[in-house]
């Protein structure tokens, strides 16, 4: 067997484990585990996570929401400030599935409550420092106007308050992780506190996978809903969110060429499968990759001098030590573990497992994988 | 009418103008005109340019050489440096179409010269300062080696020397890609000379949009590949190898929320959409996008001073300015012109023109646009 040209290769084994890891976690904090799948957009892997009880989950578009709602997953809520433009597609999706929205400002729910036609839950999107999207949680005038907007709708029901707290991606350190999240907890439990009165039921969701992973204080929190945990990548490891033993992707790239005099090595791998996503590596250059290579058939991951330093659509060039630049042959098949799992994911459109299983994303048959080739489970090894 | 989401908008009347500009001038310098259709990536688009003579091609990849065969094409040179692991692609290939393929190390050509079955022309490709791949053009003992198992191989045939100038992208004036331009005429020169009297057939092959815009010397040079200035993009207009008007492609994306305490816009269309490529804005932070809205059913282009700023997976962020902010409502579309076109076009996966066709790309039945809908030549005049 043979991988040809740039593959997502998937440990299925690693994903069920950090599927289980995170599915005991929100189950001894007594939180509801609703999963972001826009990490995987796969049906296949979605069924994954049946195993571990999971029945809800949260996507980022109505596209993604159509695809698994069209997989049998029927309590979906998207993470995403409802576009009103898509308004036929959301009462359309709403009929077969319990449907979850995020609103943000006061104009969107006005429009959504003269255009809604099924029965919608609704969430309020609080910015509690990531200062993305979301309303600010001490911005009770702007919350009432929505909430009056909610509560003078019949097809909507209120479902409490949602946030993202993306600034955790940014954090320099696992306390700064903490802080940012408990100060996160302390602003959605004062609206809870605020609110609980009038909507006894209402309920709090959080979502990002550094704190879902790193934090334990989830006091008055209801649900988490984390997605790049099941795969991991550089930027999860850097933060602290993972083992480098948890990373279950990588992608799998042909070396096409090298060159001694600049310590280069060219891979088959570019911007057009791994994406311009990058971290920053230690020598202050922006890294796309860390590589793994093959020596006498064992797996060897080299430091982070040795990295993905720069991208054209198609190319990879690979920055390496003296040392290493003699691990690589023309020819060779390398390993790439990508700074950012979910967007060399969107690009990819399919996975290949480390046992041969093919599993294609929502959207696109294309596959970046061979169909003529059977896959093993230990590729660097086995190939030429 | 009205577009829902994050949909490429292209103005096929530009696109058949710039078409028509390259084709002429190749024609005015006596050049091949072999265009790069690794920017479009699609057979109905690539039909645009048989009405201006085109016969002859270059892609990037295996896959698109045969994606092209199958829509019609056989004359095809993929530009990319030959990855051996594909060689039973390349020998079922060329079997149909005349195929061309680039090598830079005598390792690759040195397999292929062993499992190569059909004919294929053969180029050398010349680092002539991108430092990306290729030999350099005075290390003759390379080339040497390189042309000795060419020519002990009946089924290769030698084309001759091709270059990708991309360093022009990195020029920092119009002289600037002058003299890059200029300084890789003369390196390909002299190996003509040099190589002339054993191969007179060789030809030399040059492949850059901006110095193909731009320059006007191609003494010595038989064939150009230019392939972006068919969309053309802001890193393009920056080089100045375009006018702003010369730009056919735009991401049409919803407007979903708008926060003045930050005088930001939230959009429908991200990372997953537009990619992260960027170019550097006046005041030195990366532009990912340039902004036109509609004012009283005008399309106005905002200056860089509001631009795409910031990009998750499905959320752009525009930074606008006091005044800007204005210009923007909840539930209007806008248009981004994107800093790199090609890994917009690259990720979308398909186009609809501004006269209403649907236009998929290789490979991708995903299609950005919904299929209810019906297009519009007025885009932002004729939405909501």
């Amino acid at each position: 067997m043979n991988f040809v040209r740039p593959t997502l290769l998937l440990d299925k084994e690693i994903c069920l484990r950090n599927i289980s890891m995170m599915a005991e976690k929100a189950k001894a904090k007594g939180l509801v585990f609703r999963p972001h799948f826009k990490t995987h957009q796969s049906a296949i892997i979605g069924n994954w996570f049946r195993d571990f009880g999971v029945t809800a989950i949260t996507v980022s578009s109505v596209r993604m929401a159509q695809y698994f709602a069209k997989h049998g997953w029927n309590d979906i809520t998207i993470a995403f400030p409802v576009n009103i433009l898509e308004i036929e597609e959301i009462n359309a999706l709403a009929k077969d599935v319990n449907l979850n929205l995020l609103i943000e400002n006061l104009e969107s729910v006005e429009v959504l409550a003269t255009q809604i036609k099924q029965k919608v839950g609704i969430f309020i999107e609080i910015d509690t420092g990531h200062n993305r999207t979301g309303i600010a949680s001490n911005k009770y005038l702007g919350i009432n106007a929505m909430l009056d907007v909610i509560k003078s709708t019949k097809k909507f029901s209120f479902i409490g308050f949602l946030s993202h707290t993306g600034h955790t991606y940014l954090a320099q350190s696992r306390h700064d992780i903490y802080n940012r999240h408990f100060d996160a907890v302390l602003k959605m439990k004062a609206l809870k506190n605020h609110y609980k009165k009038e909507f006894p039921d209402l309920i709090l969701s959080l979502g990002d996978t550094p704190s879902a992973c790193l934090c334990e204080n989830f006091d008055g929190i209801d649900e988490i809903r984390p997605g790049n945990f099941i795969f991991f990548d550089l930027m999860q490891y850097k933060l602290g969110s993972c083992d480098f033993e948890d990373i279950a992707l990588r992608l799998i790239c042909p070396v096409i060429g090298k060159h001694g005099s600049r310590s280069e090595v060219i891979v088959y791998g570019g911007a057009a499968h791994i994406s311009k996503d990058s971290i920053i590596n230690i020598d202050g250059k922006r890294l796309y990759g860390q590589i793994v290579v093959n020596r006498n058939g064992e797996k060897i991951l080299l430091d982070e001098r040795n990295y993905l330093y720069k991208l054209s659509q198609e190319h990879g060039v690979i920055r390496t030590t003296i040392q290493a630049f003699n691990n690589f042959k023309v020819g060779d098949l390398i390993e790439i573990i990508p700074a950012h799992s979910c967007l060399t994911a969107n690009l990819m459109g399919s996975y290949m497992t480390t046992e041969g299983e093919y599993i294609p994303m929502m959207g696109c048959d294309q596959s970046s994988y061979s169909g003529n080739d059977s896959a093993s489970s230990n590729l660097l090894t086995a190939s030429r």
